[in-house]
This record gives C-alpha cells, structure tokens and sequence, in this order.
C-alpha cells in the first residue's frame, strides 16, 4: 500500500479483494489530509430517526460492501485513480442519544475537509447529518449552496413533537440558516402519503424546485436530467442522496421506506448524468444494515457513492465550471 | 384517541408511529359499526394454501407494516380522515385445518359489514378466502359482482386432488355459484407454467376478459386502466389483489410466487388509475410474512391497502357512479 | 371478549391464538385503571442505546410472541386468570431521539398506575427508561425500594461521554436520588469485560450485593436464591430483567449481548423461585427484534414477563409480606 | 451407488457429501422394501398445525442436513453400515389442507412398512401424523403399543374449536383406539403454560407416566433414562419425538415452541440411552423451516434420527428383547 | 413415477408438489442416457470463486424451487412434456478445493451427454465450471461453438494471481483452446467498475460482440434479440446465464453482485426471444443460497432453466436450423 | 489514537464503540513489529473446506463483532492494556482457490511475527491454515509443539479425494512433519458420526490425548482442566480452537457443524483455566459468517480471543514457564 500521497486502492488482481481491514474501496485510512482530492468519512449518528433506528451502523455497511469496487469507470470512460487521491477518513466524532451536541461534533470535525480543500463523501447515519454538513460547507463560502436532494421525503418539517430535529427537519433548518439557495436547490422523488396537504406544497412554498417520484416515473431519466442540468451548471452543489429514495425491493435497509421508488440502474442513469456539474460534498445517508438481509442496500449505496467518486474524478480531469 | 365516531388514528406528530398496539394505520380497535366508513378485517386463515404455507400470520405483518402510513394521500390528492370514518375490526373467526367450517364461518361474518353498510377491506389470509367473501358480498344484493382480480394466477381451478377447495379454486367456485358476471370481471397479471394448454383458455372459456402479465408489460398500464374503466364502469365491484401478482422481487413473501412480474411502482399506478369505479369491498391476499426477511411485502400490501382506502375517500368525496 | 373488570385473556381453545389485534396476551387494550390488579405497559425507547439500537420495538415484538401464552402455570400451580384482573395498557409516551423529555415523559405516565394500586410490567425499551419507571415507583411511597436486577452489566456508570445518561446509568442516578437502597438490592448476572477494575468494584462500593455470572454458575440457582429470599424478603421490591443476562444463543437480540451468559430454563427456575417476595413493579427490558431473526429472543422475553405476572397471582392468592 | 440391497449411503470420502440429489444420508432413493430393515419416508402434512405452519417442508429440511452424517457411530461403537440395509422411500401422500383424508391416506401408505418386516423412520410434519402412523404400526400386531413421547407439549387434549382433530390431539385418540397402552407408556419434557389445572393432572388420569422438563432437568438423564428402560424393556415401542421438545435456542424452527427446554447435548444422550429397547417405528416432527433461519433446528433433528438408526443397528447386532 | 422412458415428472394435480425428493422438477433421478432428450445435471463447484464463495450449493437449491414449475408454457405455447424425455441426472463429480482436477473430472462426465446426443442442462457451481463443459461440447465437433453469454461480467481475464484460472478466466481460456468462435459469439448485460479501460476494450478486442447493460437498458429487449437472431441463426449455440446479469434485487444470492442490472421480466422475454436458434447445452451458474435468504435467486434461477427446456421443446417440436 | 507503541485501542466511554474502520478491538492497524507484544492478523482462506464455505469472510466478522469488547479481564483480574502492545496486523496473503500456493504464502508470512518475538492470533479461515500456520511456529524453534486443541473433529485424516489436503488433514501433516509432539499433545471435544471405528482410534494410535466431547460433558470442566495443565505445563504451546467445538446453538454460523456441543459459558471457563501454561501462538478458524444470522458465532469468537489475549497478559505480568 502507498506510504503517502497520492493515495489508492491495493491491486485486486494481487490480493483478494476481501483481505485487510474494510475501509471503502480498501483506501488507506489516513487523517491528514495533505495532497488529499476526496475523504470518504463516516457519520454513524442516528438518534434523529423516527421510526426505525441503526443507521449508526451504516457507514461500517457501506465500507464491507465497497471493497467489490474496481478503480475504472466504464460508462464514464474515467480511471478514479490516479486521477484522485483518495483516503478513508474514518468517521466523525458523535455522541449517541444526544442530538444537538453530536450535530455540533459533526460540524466542526467537517470543516477540517471543507478549510483543506478536499471534497469530503459522507456515510450517514440517519438524514438529520445533513444539517450539520451543510452547516459545515457553508461555512467556508459566501453565498448559499444548491442542494440537490434524492430522496422520498423532502425532509424539510419544522420539527417533530413540538419544534425538535429529527431526520424529517434537515433542510427547514438549512433554509432557515440560509445554508442552502432553495431556487437554485432541487428534491427528486418525493412520494407517499404525508400528514396533511400543506405538505404536498411546502417544498414549493418554500422555493424548492420538486420533481415527484410519479413526475420522474412518467418523464424519464433523460428528461429530469436535462432540468438539473440548466438549473444546477455553474453552481456549488451539495449532493445528498437518501437510500429511500430507490424502491424497497432495491434498497430494504432503510428506516422509513416508501414503496413505489426507483431500481439500482435508474439511480446509476441519474448520477452518471450530473457531469458536468460542480459538487462540494457528497452524503449517502439512511442505510440500516439491521433489515438488509441479503446486503443489497448497501452493495447498491457503495455503488452510488462510487458514482460520487467517478463525478469528482470527470471533475478535476476536464475541469468544469460550465 | 377518539371515543367515538368518526373514528381516525393518532396524530403521528404527537406519537411516535411505532409506539402503541398494532392495528392498522393505528386506527381504533371498534366492532361497533355505527358511523363507520369502512373496516379493515383480517381472515387469519391459510389452509388453502398448496405450496408455502403461513399466511394466517399476513394480518399481523400487514397491520404492523402500516403504522406508517401517514392520512394524507398526495397523488390523489386526498385525506382519507376525516373525509372517512374507520376502524379495524380485529379479525374474522376461523379454524384452522378445516377448510369447509372456516368457509362458513368467515362468510357468516363478513356479511355483518354489508348489512351494516361498511365497505370492508380484508387482509388475508390465502386466497381461498375470497370465496366466502364473495358469498358475503352477493347475499346483500340482487346481481352477481364484478371481478377486479389482480394476481398471477387465475385461482379458476375446478379442484384439486379431486375436487377440493383450495387457494386455486375460489372464482370458479365463486362462478357456479353466479356470484360474480364473468363478462364483467377482467383479470390482470396471469403468468407463469400451468399444467396443460386447457389451463391458459380456461379464463376466456369461462367468459373473463384476462390481461396476461406479458400484455400488461408490453401495453402499458394505461392502456390497460383504459380496459378496466370501460369494462367496470358503473358495476359493483370486488376487487382481490393477491400479492403474487407482484414480482418477487418487491414481493418475496408470498405462497405460491412466480417470477416476470410487476414492481411496486406499477402497482401503485393500477390502482390509482382506478378512481371512478365503485368498490364494495377489497382484500389483500397471499401475504407470508415467513418468507418475507426484510419486511417488504408487508409494507407494499399495506401501502396497496392504503390505495384502496383513497379510492374509497374519493368514492365518498366525489361520488362516483359514472 | 369481557367489557369490563375482571379483565382476562380470550379463550384460546375457541379461537385461534393467531387471530386479532396483538396485545399482551391477547388481554383487552384498556387505559382505564379501576378494577385492574396489573397492567402491562410498553416503553418504546431506545434512544439511550449505545450500541446497537433498535428496542423501541421491543414492545411490539414481546406482544407478538406472548399470544402462545396459556392462562394456568403449571410448575406455580396458579392460574393467571381469574385469579388477577389485567390490561394491556398500550405504551408511555416517548420521544424519540430526546432523552430528558421521555424520562419526564415516562415517570408522568407511570406513576398513574402506583397511584391507581396497580402493579405495571413494563415492556423496554433500552435500560435507560428504568430510571423514570423507578422514580415513578418511588414517587408514591416513603422509603427506597429494593432492586432485583438481573443483567449481565451493572448501569452504574456516572456517565457517558462526559456525564450523559445513557442505558449504562440508570442505577447509578437511582442511588444519588435515593429510588433505591443498595444494601438491601442485589445485581445478578455481571459478566463480560469491563473498562478498568474500578468497574469491578463498583457495585460494591456503592453497596450492591452482586452475585456474578460465574458465581451463580458454580453456586447453582438454589444456592442464589436462597440469598435472594433472605436478602429481599418483606421488601417492596423493584425487578429488573435485562434480556442481556441471557446467553446469546437463547437471547440474540439485545443492544449489547455478553456471551457466558445463562439459559432460558435457568431463568424460569430463578423467577420461579421469587415466590413470596413483594413487588411492586417489573420491567423486561433490551429486547431487540432486529436481530433476533428466529423470534426466540422475544418469545423468552414473554415467557419469562408470564412469570412475572405468576409471582403477582401468587401474592394476590396466598398474601406474602413473609 | 449399489444397485440392489443391502442398501447404504455413497462413500463421503469420493464424492462430496453436498453433491447430488438430496435423500436422508445420501440413501438410495428406493420404494421396493425387499431386503430393507429400515426405510425413512417423509410426512410433508401440516394441516394439524394450530399455531405457525409449515412443517410440510420438515422432511426436505431434515434430508438436506443429514447428508453430513458419516456411517460410524462412536459412542454406540456401531456401524450403520452394512450392519442395515436401509433406503429413502421418498414421501408418504397427503392432501394439503384436508386432515382426514390424508390421515387415511398416511396409514394405508404406512402399512406397507410394518407388512413388510421394515422398521419405517418418519420425517413430520406436524404432531397430527403419529396418529395414522400408530393406527398403521397397531394394525399388524395385537397387543397396544408402548408410547416413548419426547415432547414439550402432551398432545391428549380432547380436541380443539369442538372437537376437531390437530397435532394437540393424536395421543387422546390413540387411547381411545388402544393403539398405545398408557400404563406402559411415557411422556418426558412437558412444561409451558396449560389452559388451566385439568390439563396438569390430564396426563396422569389416562395413565401415562410423566417426566416433567423441570423433573428432567433436576433428576438428571441417567435417573430418567432408568426409569424407562424399566417401563419399556421387552415391549414394542414407538418413539415419537416432537422437536419442540428441545430448548428454541437448540430448535428455533418449530411450530409451537416453549422456553426452558433441553439442549443437544441433552437429547443425544438420552436417545444413547435407549439401547436395548425395542423400537418398532419412529418419528421426528415439528420441524419447521421457515423459522429456522442457520439450519440448527433441521441438523439437531437429523442427527437425533441417526440416534433412532443406531439403536436399530445394534438391536440387529445385538439382539435385544430383554 | 414412469419406469422408462419417456420421462416426465409426476403429475402435480395429483401429489402435492412440495412432496418426495426433490430433483429438478421432480424430474426421475436416471443416470442411463437412452430414450432421453434433455439432461438436468449439477455441477457444484465453487473453488474458482474470488469474492463470496458456497455456489456449490447452487444446484440443491435450484432444484428445491424448480418442484413448483408446472409442464406447459402458456407464452412459447408448448407442452414441455411429452414433447421432450428428460431426466435429473443428479451431480458431475468434483473435487472441492481442486480446480484443475475438477475441471478434468468435469468435462470426462459431460462428454458422455454430448456423445449420447442429450442436451445437457448444467446447474452450477461458479462460472470457472463453463471451461470444462465448453470443453466437453468441443470435443464431439469439428467447428467451434456460438457462444451466447449473458452476465455482468466478460469472464475474459487473462489470469488471477499471476496466471490462475478462476471464474472470471472461462472464456478466455475458451478461446485459446477455440472451443468458441469470437466472431459468432455475443456477451450480453456486462457492467460495473472494472480494473482499468483496457478491460473495457477486450471483449471487443477478442472478436465477442458486446451489449452492455445501458446498452441493454436503452435499445431495448426487442431490438437486443433481433442482433442475437440474426448473429446466431443457424449455430451450434452454447448459452451461458450468469445469474448476476440479473439485478441485486431480484437474484442477491451469487458471488459478485453488480448493481443496475435487469429485472426477472427481461430475462424471460430475453430467452423466450431465442426460439429458433439451436441450442446443445446450456448453464446456468453463479447461484448462491447463503445470501438468497427469500430463495427468490434460486427460484428466478429455476424459471429461466425452465426457459432453456421450453427451447429444447419448441426445436424438437418444431425443428430449427433456420 | 497512539502514534507509537505501546499500542492499545481508543478509549470506549469517549468515542462510541460502533464509530471508525473496524480493526480487532478498534486496536490501530500496524504492520510495523517493533514495541508490539500480540499482533491479531487475519487469515482469510477457506478454499480447504469440504462442506460450506465462505470462513475467508471469518475475520472480518469477529474483527466487527470484537468492537463490543473493553480492556479489563474481570475474572482473569487483568488489564489487557497497558500490560501489553497489541496491533491488528491486517490479513495474511491468500490465493483463493489455491492451496499449496496459499500455504506457502501463508507461512511466509508467519514467519514475521515469530521472528519479531511477537505472539501472533490468528482469525481464520478454516482449519486448513493451522497447517502453515504450525509450519511458521515451528520454524523458529528446535522442538516440536504441544497443540491443544478444541474441536469436534480430530482433522487427522491422512487425506481426502486421495491424498489431497483439506480442512479435516492440517494435524496428520503436522504429526507426519514433526511439527507437533503428539504425546504433549490434546484434542478436547470430539464427537459426531465418523467415517469408521478406524478414525475413534485414530487419534489414539497417533499418541495424542483425547478427551472426547461426551466425556467433558461428564466429567466437568475443572477435571479435564487439571489433565491439560498436566501435560502442558512448561511446554510451548499452540492453540488452536475450531469453533464448531461449540454447539450450533451458540455458534450456528461454521462450516460443518456437530450437533451435542458445548455452551459459551464452557469455553470460557474452559480457556480462562488455562492460565499458567506458555503460549506461543493461537487460532479461531471456522467462523462463517453467512451462516450466522444473529451474529452470535462472530461475537462468540471475539470473546474467546479475548481470553486467549487475557492470557497474554497474565503470561506477561506474572511470567509463566511453570
């Protein structure tokens, strides 16, 4: 394994790719964060969950699943490495059972990455770890981020029994903190039944542009794809991709699943389609390996975090800034 | 929680979803009829069943799944409280191993909701239940009903092992007994090896209009909502939705499964394209919750459910007899 | 089904233990306290959990399993019914992700059965929700109460990450506010490794009586019981059963199993063996249904919450105050 | 593979024992019974169940774990092979869903064997089969049988829901027929929770000897065992063995399971014990697959029917009739 | 059961179809080759695995779920039987941990099929098993085969570990030895990250045509089969179905799993699409029942082998060689 | 975490146990021996087993599970840490599908650690890697090994499919190479069916000490203890413990699986009486991790490698060479 900088995955075709210690894609686990493009760390916070809980044990998940990756992206036609150097952070300090001093926790110990210039790619954890990444990328720049949301919920309650965070509330509070751009910010997939029919507009009350699962179901990939492009070129995008955003039968470990999502190879279609734009910060969050019996859910995140990958590396290799 | 009529769950922003005894979407547990819309019901009864058997236990799987659900329903732009009244009923008296008795029993028993003027929504359960069901539903009315039957078998046996009842035999026996006008019933998603090439004309011999899971994929499901409407448009309908119409893939607990079916997407879609039509009762079928690990063919059958009960807020909302 | 007290269980001989709504035994869902001589309550919160995490269905899961329960305790010679009057009570409020304000929450809700003279089972729910359960218990007499804890760890620790209450404190806060009288309660089960020697000691230090794991294997139950008997005997006594005291491979599903442990029928000896000591409460806490894939977990869990209630039928019928 | 009796398993050190079709040991799949002392043949029947369901698939189970079994056993100092000669008769019929026609059907099939001179091993199925599979053995001999029932549960109640047979009742009619003489008859490992007192003293009022599960734990299997070769010695003896009887962290895979039963190691040596009685037929029920999540339950089973060939290889070598 | 030939499997109207051994479609377990068209044999071996290995198990479990396919194909409109005789075979031998003495032992025993003029259908087992019974098929013809391949993987490494044959080498090995003709040979659904763009070019490089996966996706099943047709009409085909061409969600149980691939639906279009090409062996290999825990793999397995028999049917039936 | 030895894992009442890449006991992962008392290293290989497969996923499963463990040994009165430096070496190189080349490899790589006076614990694997493993221990000094070994089978056989190696062969060779004096030697736990009376004997007629599982199960664990501190005192000793020495109950998830085991509860005393004895190296092979639904076998394994480590520590702080 490389003793510095530029780092990378040992060779799979020398030691099998289940040997050593499960970091994701076998990448050195290495905190500083020198001559670093991208820093996978985990977050296995979940106390904001409101039905089932054990996203903590995400990360760990996504991490085992990971190391099938192989560094070269056929369908982009991109070599993740060398073209990035790439480490395995570990994961961020947090406090179960106690959510604003976690949220705290994860804030400062993200914008390490965000001052350092390296593009962090976050495991979650529960959706409620969004908020404080965000917090965390705000923070080095001055105008609000686009946010470009998967998800089925939009996440963006004021708050659950009586005004507290939770999993359902990370993007109300990043509005309100104007972490985000809610005009130049889009939510993909939202679908099934809600409390009342004010949450059917909030999303658009509040600015967000909203693609339903039914709209993307009946307009296509392509279609949607176009939309994100003219809305999000040029801007500085906070990816963040909630696994419930793809159908149970592709993605069962979650906490709050709605029927009626998207296959692997829809998710795969969506992602591969981003290039071209600029993102600062990746998450993948809701991935519950406790009802993952046969480890899809998180084979199929470690997948799409690698989509995440394969962007950043288009990114630095052709520049961008379109 | 309500002490009377109209009867509605819990504020899930008050309560947590999974907190409390289990009945469906939380809604009281009343044997009371009065001011009550509709009532789901379990038929806890499985010895119909010819392969797996278990799916005595697809009540308590179904009812658990459904916590969380929320009352609002987006796409059809609906609130089922408190534009409905309902409840759930507990379950309907059954004896296991013995067929014939549980048969008189179950029909003895649902006919209490349509004297009362309930539409029922049943949660298997095998198939063989429908037929005493259907009995119930056809002694409180002059003409046979129409058949929705959504599955991937046509349950049109004569009998097995020499004339016996079982899960495979219901709508013939349903057909004798002029309970339902084939040529107003249609079935949906038929597949899978039969045993001669009597079985795959038996349907249309019988007078069923039939769309074979092959058709459906190739036409569309719009297409296919066209057909439906025209055929059942006006008539009293039974509609029965066994849970092996889906693939298993989204739907992996189930008795009876045959692979090329439909994901939960689509399903969703049949049955909202369904409004319109006027449902006497429903039920949900076939669900095993011994062979379903991570939980989601509940949690369809229950969000499946939760289409039904729209369809029935918006009967009531709208008026229907088109 | 009765429609008032005396409040008992359906004749499972006349329908199938399967069938209905699953409450405790399949006893009436009543909030309402007069003529009720125990109730049992479910306390779904987990969020003191810092491993694994999950127990807010524990509640759900020990309902489920209890309804193969029979009325008549064949080893206790008693028959639960008629001799007691008992609900299933449905849950405390909680909030999940909040801890203070479920303990607030919970010792509001639980004190309501001690000042109505009814003795509450409660269902976890992680270790945590012990303490508000004991300040409830507390709240209504004059002297501390004598704890029963079996457990393979002792919860005595000041705190978690710099003084926070997790599932590993509860006895500890309920000796600082006096809940309990270490000297005349006893620590059963302590196992497993532990942080540094001071661990070790602690439960000493602090009074306990505590009979390790090893020790009850090689003193036998008898021998422990007979210490238990003279210690407790006259007492008001709180009992605690972490499901953790239990092996694994009897008890898989737990937040933070200890192999070692002991077996389902050494269990039902100890409980059995408590006849003729006062309680006043129960709690079966850390059962934890995703991972416990066979159901055994939750099915000793109500096995051994079946005994609980033996021991009160006992003290009902034979008085005890020995 | 030999082509005619004696018959006996493949050579596990030339072909690997998971390869090929599974029958019980890798058996020669064989229905002529010339030359045979013992056959196995599945009772795939579960209509009788009257909890969870699915023992129907208990034989295919129990066949596929048994093909680990090897040819010698050491405690018994016997070689299975070629001291018998013995085949997989494949499955008896049944009709699904229909007991009295399929009890009919299993003792008519069942009759062969005992015409035959072969010493039949049965592979449940639920607890209901013993009965035609007593009125088959009682139907070549004329003296009642004695019954040696390992079991949780006693199986003499006198019907359920008005007098209908299930496996909670095989015994009772097998009194009632004289199939089985209780006074030379024994049931050990009875516990759980009864419907009331009567069910207690039930046992005894017909006859039976009882080893209660508490008494088998605190005598001992040397005690016990004493006991029944004292009552079965020179008797013919059928040996039914529900797998409920063992504790559900031993045999989680079972329709009825009751806590605080018996480990492996338990049943092994009393089954050892045995040696010197006379065994006319055998049968392992209960198995239950689909609750059997690591295969432990079918394995236990698998090598306790290997216990049953084993006394049969030594009452061919040694004679017994003591 | 038929004592001779023709074979065919019992009538399932008749025995329910969970009963007896269970063979391929309870196919009679027959070793001599007259009289028979079709051969279903296992070959489980899995020692060429580099990632999750236990596919040696494949055959068992594609077997179990095979027992509830029925004889007659609604959407090819043929009778599988008596149109065809066909036999389970039982398993090739091998030698588990041995791979170049299984491959020897493998081909020796496939030789026989292909010399007595059976199409032999191959249950594997991991991919390395197409080496050998590509072999075998060579070897009684004087030009080299059409290979048609579906899987998300080329299968063309040159080597593993310095040289080493695996299941990722088969059909380079294949070509080398020109058991296989490139240039009439087509690899179907190929996905997923891959060591670097040289492995991207290979098959194209080697001769193969190439359809990956978002090919696949976006041109559609219609205009995929139309380029197979007129590839392959007229060719000795030999089909190769890694079950990972599939998507995670409908067949998780094989070793090396590739998110966004096909679901159940496609593959039986796919395969019912080849009807008139000539086929003279088939496998289908990569299945994995530790990881199926709903058995859908093997069950989607099992439907597809059933396609490879309806094939066979409609070439006897109808004659081929377009 | 220490940059520098003296190594030890993070502390747990900080940062949760649950958080980071898992190493064994989150120990840091270093491959540099210097300061280092114990290095855990992984030996993923499992191409020798001869039933169920898939032990190369072994260590990363107890490496998981061994996060739950905590630095003080209660009943052995120790401080793993600071007593000693402990690392987690990573995994040895393995060739799947290999094994002569994996075993050189294999031993090469063990080497180090004896050459560096390091103690190395080994995760396998399956039991085959004992053999490099002993070849390494061996290497270094003058005389042959005591082995004390748990186990259910003898793993003695001379070879398997002709003269090949296989899990069930690593101690012939050892005897045959002189590794291992068999007359200081031990072999703790056998049982289950054999091939013949040849292979009771074997063990015997090869000099080694048997204690046979039956025998441990009547004679108590302090008496056998007495035995093996007899014989071993003084020597150096190798330890090797399969884990399907334990019964399935408590470790479900191995390769070939005996039935009539041993409990959790028994290993440990059984390995916390070996204290006083010399060390030089030790192993877990076997552990499965697909068949170990609950996680209770990985978990298991953790706890005893934790012994075997408490032994360290003691063999440290007191000095031993009794």
């Amino acid at each position: 394994m490389s003793s510095g900088p530029p780092w990378h995955p040992p060779d799979g075709m020398r030691s099998p790719r289940y040997g050593g210690v499960r970091t994701f894609m076998r990448l050195p686990q290495v905190t500083q964060l020198d001559g670093v493009d991208f820093a996978v760390a985990g977050v296995p916070f979940d106390t904001g969950a409101t039905y089932r809980v054990g996203a903590r044990f995400g990360p760990e998940a996504i991490r085992s699943a990971s190391v099938l990756l192989r560094p070269y992206h056929p369908e982009q036609a991109v070599a993740l490495f060398p073209t990035l150097s790439g480490i395995d952070y570990g994961d961020l300090p947090t406090v179960p059972g106690y959510l604003p001093r976690s949220h705290q926790d994860i804030a400062a110990a993200a914008e390490t990455f965000f001052r350092a210039g390296v593009t962090p790619v976050f495991l979650g954890g529960d959706h409620s770890v969004s908020l404080p990444l965000l917090r965390a990328a705000a923070s080095v720049r001055d105008e609000p981020l686009s946010l470009l949301h998967f998800d089925s919920h939009g996440d963006i309650w004021s708050g659950y029994y009586g005004g507290l965070d939770t999993h359902g509330t990370p993007f109300r509070r990043a509005l309100e903190e104007s972490l985000i751009d809610p005009r130049q910010s889009i939510q993909i997939g939202l679908r099934g039944s809600v409390y009342d029919e004010h949450d059917v507009q909030l999303s658009h009350d509040l600015g967000f542009q909203v693609v339903t699962a039914r709209e993307l179901h009946r307009r296509g990939v392509d279609d949607v794809l176009q939309q994100v492009q003219e809305l999000l070129r040029g801007r500085d995008c906070y990816l963040s991709f909630d696994i419930d955003f793809v159908d149970p039968a592709f993605a069962p470990g979650t906490g709050t699943p709605e029927t009626g999502g998207f296959s692997g190879a829809v998710c795969h279609e969506l992602l591969r389609g981003l290039r071209g734009l600029d993102f600062v910060a990746f998450d993948m969050v809701e991935v519950l390996p406790s009802h993952d019996p046969a480890g899809i859910t998180a084979l199929l995140a470690a997948n799409l975090v690698y989509e995440f990958i394969a962007l950043l590396a288009l990114q630095k290799r052709d520049g961008s800034r379109g």
